[in-house]
């Protein structure tokens, strides 16, 4: 059964395979629907609605049919486990699973002895691999390597709340795949070595050698010590950051900061966006900016997914 | 980039083509699917489960998929604005975009740079058009006036919280662009000057004159005071009601009063109703009743809007 | 206007036309749409994710869309009645409403005078039919009946809470209907006379006579004194269940139990499952379970009601 559970110790020839058809996706949107009277499960264990349609207009587009089962409204609350929960979704006769969940390892928990293809659309801090999926494709695309998706030269900085991030594993595990150069960067307590890529604490001195810069929000609601970050001013606790005015004063790209960019490099966001904090809303609509086509792509990442997952992808 | 933001300064001769279209929907719903393949997003920030459904009903009817990002599951809680949420979902390739939000002016916001038209599905206390569509084709079905949609000569009077509605403002607009003549009936607090019409503090002196009798639902929530009107038989505050009970002796249409209507008139409400509050039961469910009828149509009035936003409307 | 709304009362032909129709489902699922372009309404005033989503399943699996109503949602909390919200519903032209509500009778109520099929999806402790048809076509699919559906001379105990369980109650009637001898097993205060089944305190003396155990959950949201049991140890309220221990320790379906089950005895669950408590982890998924299948029957179950109510069933 094939799955999609991460990008960390994902084949390169199957990876390369999930980014020509998400070419392929994009190009020819309304071929024949491949799913056709199937139906797709979203299980949101975790809601995210962004992700969450994202998947949805995929399957739409697939010709699947789809159903939702969100985390607050499902038997989970009467006491059922997750995997009962899952169990259950596939015996209603789903061609495929969408798992979002707050636990690392959810999705491969019941990926195992599953009666049908799991993609993991978040797991916790562990992985989010079509979100990894629709990075690698937008870097390609902006840089014109959508023949071989060879990424060799290209230099991509990962800032920000790196160590709660699912998206950062995932597009590190993708990126250096396909031989791209990742470095993270941010405070100490939020960018750590033993993610698979160079660690800089020091935005500026970096930005100038960047092809592409991935900005990340900063997850407060996965912080240890509650939803909210320190007061402005206030020492750090546990290795978090101190305040939102201190890592917006050495890691937001700015507009000023911006301009330090080479040219043609790129901005990144995976969404949502906290303009002002970690980012400029100038920057964010600025013409470096295609976190809209981050958006685009996602679908069609997902449509890549789904049919890869469910055996009907197109001849490659 | 064609957008359904009011009915307010909407062009007569747009207003009569989307009428039509109504009428063509109702006759022959099972036409060929102008919208297979395509998404409509609704986009309800406040959300309101009968006119979601209505839109997503029709959207269906077209042949679309839809997606629904609701307020409170959103990524809005997550910090990001209004306006990032609908770039992003206009970024996943939907047709249209139905937006319903809590602040006036929101879906004209959103719509100003989108990259796909906007059909506003209620704005705060702004406008309301796809509801001021159906009335006034309710209104047309009722009085034989659908050839030419001219209303010239009928007699409506809107009642009760004219100050908190949106459906108020849009009908207003709508019926007095067909030449209708509209009154607006209720306590000073909620019905005065300002809104397109003539008023009136006394429903009992108009109603035998009236063809049409739209009954409005008091909308505690938008009420500056909070949600709970003031206590039966205490002082109004702020200009609003002073008890449910004041207002019903005055302004209900009560089954006495329907006995004073004129032979035809008609009894509109666009829902949900407080039965026994503002509207009695039995008038809601008697003869003059055109209020599951409104429903019914409203289906077909958005078929209409979103067919005319897209592009796909059928030949006049 | 054909409704489903309990088995107690309900003619032996048309269940045995309705088993028909769900083994029909099974066998040919992907047959010609008969509900193509039309519109199915969850109208869950209670919410139950799995039942919704079944029936969500099964409405497409006719070729029909599907809107959800839910309660918290909905404009019943804006004072609207259950049955102006119904009529609403229906008025948007449904081709039939599935119906779940706490309240007992909710289904017939809102049958009464209805635009449209209503499919009773569960209403307080009253009745699920659907859940009973689907209990009872896997009973006849695991015994080899599905030619006659004729269950004479097959054993099956229901147990724990069958007091609070309108699934018990459609499964009672649908079984006995065609001729299964029904035994409810509990304590005093969940199983009583008056049900139309015998009744047992000893679940250990009928286990090795039984051709199939269905086990319920508790519903500890449905007691009288709250949402949960009374503490371990302490005596037992108003005729309600004195503790989880104690309940375990006489009613469970525990390993132990299981092995003193006849060959082929089967064990079936409605779900959601709390492992450990009424059914032990090893028995749920063991070889006798056939719960799984359940879920999966449900879909094709759903189906044949859907198609009956409409008039769209396959010729018998």
């Amino acid at each position: 059964m094939p799955h999609l559970l991460g990008l960390q110790n994902f084949p390169a020839a199957d990876l390369r395979d999930l980014l020509h058809q998400t070419l392929a996706a994009k190009h020819e949107p309304a071929r024949s629907k491949p799913l056709a009277g199937r139906l797709v499960a979203n299980l949101f264990f975790e809601d995210s609605t962004r992700t969450r349609n994202s998947f949805t207009a995929a399957a739409y587009a697939l010709g699947a049919q789809v159903i939702d089962l969100l985390g607050s409204s499902s038997s989970v609350s009467k006491g059922e486990t997750l995997i009962d929960t899952a169990r259950n979704v596939e015996a209603m006769g789903v061609a495929a699973v969408c798992v979002r969940a707050k636990q690392s390892g959810s999705a491969a928990m019941i990926a195992k002895d599953a009666g049908c293809p799991v993609i993991n659309a978040g797991d916790g801090k562990h992985e989010h691999p079509t979100q990894g999926l629709l990075d690698v494709f937008t870097l390609a695309e902006s840089f014109n390597r959508l023949d071989s998706f060879d990424l060799t030269g290209l230099r991509v900085a990962i800032v920000g709340d790196v160590a709660s991030s699912r998206v950062a594993r995932s597009a590190i595990a993708g990126l250096s795949t396909l031989g791209a150069t990742v470095v993270t960067v941010g405070p100490p307590g939020l960018v750590s070595a033993g993610f698979g890529a160079a660690v800089s604490h020091d935005l500026e001195s970096v930005l100038p050698m960047l092809d592409a810069v991935m900005m990340l929000r900063i997850q407060f609601e996965r912080h240890a010590d509650g939803a909210n970050p320190a007061p402005a001013g206030q020492a750090a606790k546990s290795g978090n950051i101190a305040s939102v005015r201190e890592f917006r004063a050495l890691y937001a790209l700015t507009a000023e900061r911006e301009r330090c960019m080479k040219n043609g490099a790129i901005v990144m966001h995976p969404g949502p966006i906290n303009r002002g904090i970690e980012l400029d809303a100038c920057v964010a609509d600025g013409p470096r900016s295609v976190i809209l086509r981050q958006v685009a792509n996602g679908v069609f990442a997902r449509m890549a997914a789904l049919a890869w997952c469910c055996g009907v992808a197109r001849g490659g």
